[in-house]
């Protein structure tokens, strides 16, 4: 009550005309509001003194027609006002302080600390009476705000036309970025000048099963910068629940963002409803690329965990029949028998089989024999329901039956087999974008799940979305990936879902959100190849917003070696494969090549057998985005740690120190390295690995090729003959 | 095989390029198929040797763009063919006869006899090398055709721009018909010349909540129409699946209909995939305006029953809680006390009651109180699930919850006490069309109501549809609706989709749809009233294609003494009001009206307690469109009979014999006739009950006011007793 009355204080003593002052808890943040002589909200940011956002206009476009008033009867006015940006007076102002540590039910540490001061402007729009709040939160590492709209009589349902979010840069800095676009976010990154994204916006825009660009200028969040004083800038939105995905849009001659909502098929960007808040625009600023890597403040800005059992969420590491499709070694698809298949009515079991499924149970049980001998968790199966003869490019409404196999496979017998082996298999969800007929079946295949004990489902949404004209990132379709979350949850299913929006967090509050795929993974090492430097961007721009399922493993780079018509190139050496289960967190891991490949290198698969899927703690130990990252982790519940390191196209020399280590104990470390003449292109299969004791005073100086990296397990001694042979580092 | 090798001769031996001759069973209906010089398909039609349909053009339009063949990948030719219209040769043509008799699983009749003689046309074209297949079946009382497209390797996926389905009338006909619309069918009709639609159009179009007009000569079907020499002609459609909802566009210089399929969101009118087959075009010709309505050419085109077993489907008569909503004396909502609510968010046990929420635990058991004494099978309650502040007009997506009532309705304790009379609740999902909504939570509320023993649901789609931009009968939504039935099924529930598109005979393959309203039901009647002879024309126009749930039974017509602020009228008297009960066909039938208004009339209350709602026979003995009509129904598994009789806005003397008795009998009727001085505006509550013997050889004379009628049961005599003091008729 006392601390309440403090506040209302502090509020009511506020010279509401004056410029409104927020800094982060280290004082390294500071964030200045005012508004403006026509009632414009305005911001800026700067860091360590310097500006990092130039003085930044805030508010929202409405559509008239919708803009409908609440009453007794549904009223429109006759000419509403549209602008949500201007014409506003401060009519509170609140701050506050937070520190709180919470305990996320998988992640990279342990305890996440989420520390931030707040101020919440409150706004009311002298002409309309209507009030929009503007809630900051200052972080050590960034900044986070966004819109609210608390309840009241004149704002109840309103549909937005555009957010008008600015972002204005201080000058020409250097973007990791890749093209806006409302259907894919599969493309290699760009690393240019901001003034060059217009010159190279369409170059960047690979080809996909579906896209839709917007704009010349416009990119994708989480978008990394650089600027000329070395100061790591990153763009990204958090909690995106209930509305369109935010892309930016430069203006290049005047290096200001403006944030660009993926519109609805009707040329809307949100049907909102009072209360509700808006995602959280973040931008997270350091002048140590480490931190970047290192911020929770994605996860800090989301909700507090929603389900309240969470015992049956496990972070897994699998193996799957999936790359044999990808590289075009064998299909999902059961016949070519038939011109079309019609789901009800092709009977499958009628058709001559072409001989080249995939996801038949011998296949199956092969996997399943694998996982089993060398301890994986899971095995995914694609292609093992009905309907994908025709899976994509026929705009076909009910393209998957989710319930029903084909023929040869023996969905009793595998989940037999699989539970005397003790392994768990992933289901399989790929809807072609035909939403609906997802969510209609949703129940019966979720039941279907829980009926055979597949704990996680892997879903994907290639092609174009049905409803038709919607895109992948709408408010309709957000709104599809989250029903599948909750929904999930309920039967208590993980979900790993990909071509699905961008993660911005979500994970925090439901935990059951286990893995996502939203941007170039490693199929498009077989789809012509990824850049070399890809890896080293991921985690400054995609994985700032959560996990993501990359599926690494590929030891034979030569895909043409599978598949003699496919002559892509995994542009990657064997040792950069091995360290992307560290590089690249996530809960769900999967050796994504062939068992018989393992098999040829399995000294190297060792790595892939020992290291974690879960975390205690995580050290960012050095990091540039586009040319190296080396982490340290430790394993959840373990003194075991696992060190990876990727390199870019030139190569990198690591020097890490093991100050990580516990101070009074000897550790056994294997290194997997790239061997001398190691080459990403030319010799990636060529890798060292050692064993050696290391201690928390060892250092390392360690080459990675281009497109190389290195890998470290590091057991704790346990017992003295261990060491037998080895030397100290 | 004997029959095979026939047929196969009889092909070969057509010269394909002469006409087709097809005759009905009787030879009354005979069609003329052809190709014509540019192969363009045409037929035409004559029944008792006079022109129906003249030359009349067949086909369909496709968009290019989606126009995609079949192949190893997605081929899109650079200039594909959009025309399936004409370069038609005849390559085949298959005669066969079918005759058979089915029982419904309800119906008006015990036996429904399905005897056609058909003609499958199979056509190539030319240029394209792609097969459509015309298959024409004429029965004595009209003719179905529609357009197949058998497995082929030209022809897999095409999306149909329109459909070139031409009815060429031979003249000004008189047309009972009511505005094209892709949103709503509750309209009132309109009788005039078919030269006179154009200028009448707009204003036939009342206001509703949800429509979409698209041309001025547009109507909608069924279209009842009738020639200046005494033949009437109905145009229509059955089973409609899969597909967009057919209007009638007119050429009002040439008196020429052509097809206007209802599209979806993005202007397409059908995503097709063969093989498929499009909806039957129906076209129901008699010079005896009593053989349209007992017509069931709509039952037999469509499909056999596809549910094993239909024990538990079975037709009710209901009362509820819902013309207290209609009139305006209570409210389907809870509460004032938020300017908007919000599912999942708003706190219902916590805001202040308005006190007219109907759905009272307390209400409701009112009504089941009164359905248990009077022997009503089952309660509707409208209102009791949370949702209802914000029903309509903000564009809600997640506008209802189907799971939980409001905190004042007792679910269980309602369940308890319904259970306890032997009366069976009636579920409500009003979805405000917010289709998905409804689809993501469809599984769980149709557990709900097996859980709480609901057999029924009364569903409702008002408003504008969501997805944005989808009306109420495009392709899109009609699947909707079909699986909303299907899904159903699976539950045991029977569903009564008010909104939904027009019935076009599914009922026969899903008799779990147990009524539709599509069409101005009774609710109009407190919405400002409709025309008197309204129900004299549903019989020729909606009722073609199944049930109607028109929910009669008003005994009060003067709404204001129900809600004073409300001067609607209903334009009925109330022995018409009972009449509707058997000239309104349906399995499922509502007594609307408050218990206390039924209280002050028990008399007249008592023939709606005795007519039946499933029959052996009916027998049309009466009938002008707009004018009358008199049917007689024989009571399922009984000897009784109802007799009802609907006037319009002119009155009838109707004149009957009652030799559809069986001969050696004597039965006691019981007339329910207007008074001598009723009238639908002036005096609708003056009737008067009168109680006579009749055999068949008794005859009736017996005038009906305007807007009135009358309504007679007749039991057969199993007392002499029971006859004491009646005279005969």
């Amino acid at each position: 009550m006392k601390k309440l009355f403090l506040l209302l204080c502090i509020s009511v003593m506020i010279n509401y005309m004056m410029a409104q002052e927020l800094k982060s808890p280290n004082g390294n943040q500071v964030l200045i509001f005012s508004v403006n002589n026509v009632g414009e909200p305005v911001y800026t940011l700067t860091y360590k003194g310097k500006d990092i956002i130039k003085p930044s206009k805030l508010g929202l476009e409405l559509f008239a027609s919708e803009n409908v008033k609440f009453g007794a009867e549904v009223k429109k006015e006759k000419e509403p006002k549209t602008s949500l940006y201007d014409d506003f007076k401060v009519v509170d102002v609140k701050s506050t302080s937070f520190d709180e540590t919470w305990q996320p039910v998988w992640g990279e540490t342990k305890d996440i600390r989420n520390h931030y001061n707040e101020m919440a402007v409150t706004l009311n729009q002298k002409s309309t009476d209507r009030n929009m709040i503007i809630r900051f939160r200052l972080f050590d590492d960034g900044l986070g705000f966004r819109y609210e709209f608390p309840q009241q009589k004149n704002l109840a349902y309103f549909v937005v036309k555009e957010e008008l979010t600015q972002f204005a840069m201080t000058g020409d800095h250097i973007a990791y970025w890749i093209p806006g676009d409302y259907d894919t976010q599969e493309y290699d990154y760009t690393t240019s000048k901001l003034s060059e994204i217009r010159v190279i916006n369409e170059k960047g825009r690979q080809g996909n099963l579906s896209q839709t660009g917007f704009s010349e200028t416009g990119v994708q969040t989480s978008l990394q910068m650089k600027t000329s004083d070395g100061i790591y800038i990153n763009l990204h939105e958090a909690a995106l629940i209930n509305y369109g995905c935010m892309h930016l849009n430069l203006d290049d001659k005047n290096f200001v963002f403006q944030s660009w909502i993926t519109p609805d098929a009707n040329g809307t960007k949100g049907y909102l409803q009072a209360p509700c808040t808006l995602p959280w625009r973040t931008v997270i600023v350091s002048d140590d690329a480490r931190e970047i890597l290192a911020s929770n403040m994605t996860l800090n800005l989301n909700e507090p965990c929603k389900i309240d059992d969470t015992s049956w969420i496990k972070p897994m590491k699998y193996v799957g029949v999936w790359w044999e499709m990808i590289t075009g070694k064998s299909e999902w698809s059961y016949t070519y028998d038939v011109p079309s298949v019609l789901i009800g009515v092709t009977d499958f079991t009628k058709v001559k089989p072409h001989g080249r499924h995939g996801a038949t149970t011998a296949n199956v049980k092969k996997y399943i024999d694998f996982a089993a001998l060398h301890g994986f968790d899971g095995v995914l199966v694609e292609g093992w329901n009905i309907g994908w003869e025709d899976w994509f490019g026929h705009s076909k409404d009910f393209v998957f039956d989710f319930q029903t196999p084909y023929p040869d496979f023996d969905i009793d017998e595998i989940h037999r087999y699989a539970k005397s082996k003790g392994v768990k298999m992933i289901m399989h969800h790929e809807t072609s974008s035909s939403v609906r007929n997802y969510e209609q079946q949703m129940d019966a295949a979720y039941q279907l799940m829980n009926k055979y004990d597949y704990p996680a489902v892997k879903s994907g949404y290639v092609g174009d979305i049905i409803p038709r004209g919607e895109s992948h990132y709408s408010q309709w379709i957000n709104k599809h990936y989250q029903f599948a979350v909750e929904k999930a949850a309920k039967y208590k299913i993980m979900v790993n879902a990909h071509e699905a929006v961008r993660p911005t967090g979500i994970c925090r509050t439901w935990p059951n959100l286990i893995g996502n795929e939203s941007a170039r993974g490693t199929e498009y090492q077989a789809f012509g190849g990824s850049k070399p430097n890809h890896v080293t961007l991921l985690p400054f721009t995609r994985l700032i917003g959560g996990p993501m399922d990359y599926t690494p493993g590929i030891f034979e780079m030569n895909i043409s070696k599978i598949n003699p018509s496919n002559t892509s190139h995994c542009n990657s050496t064997l040792a950069n494969q091995l360290a992307l289960y560290v590089t690249m967190y996530s809960p769900l891991q999967m050796a994504a090549d062939f068992p018989e490949h393992y098999e040829r290198f399995m000294d190297a698969f060792q790595f892939i057998k020992d290291v974690a899927v879960d975390w205690d703690n995580s050290k960012y130990l050095e990091a540039e985005p586009g040319e190296y990252i080396t982490v340290a982790r430790k394993a959840k519940g373990t003194n075991n740690w696992f060190v990876g390191n990727v390199a870019g196209e030139k190569g990198y020399t690591s020097s890490i120190t093991f100050d990580f280590l516990d101070a009074d104990k000897t550790y056994i470390a294997t290194i997997y390295a790239d061997a001398k003449d190691a080459h990403y292109k030319t010799n990636p299969q060529a890798y060292t690995v050692r064993k050696v004791l290391v201690t928390n005073k060892s250092k390392l100086t360690q080459p990675s090729a281009p497109g190389g990296g290195y890998a470290i397990s590091i057991f704790e001694m346990t017992d003295k003959a261990q060491t037998k042979g080895l030397k100290k580092l």
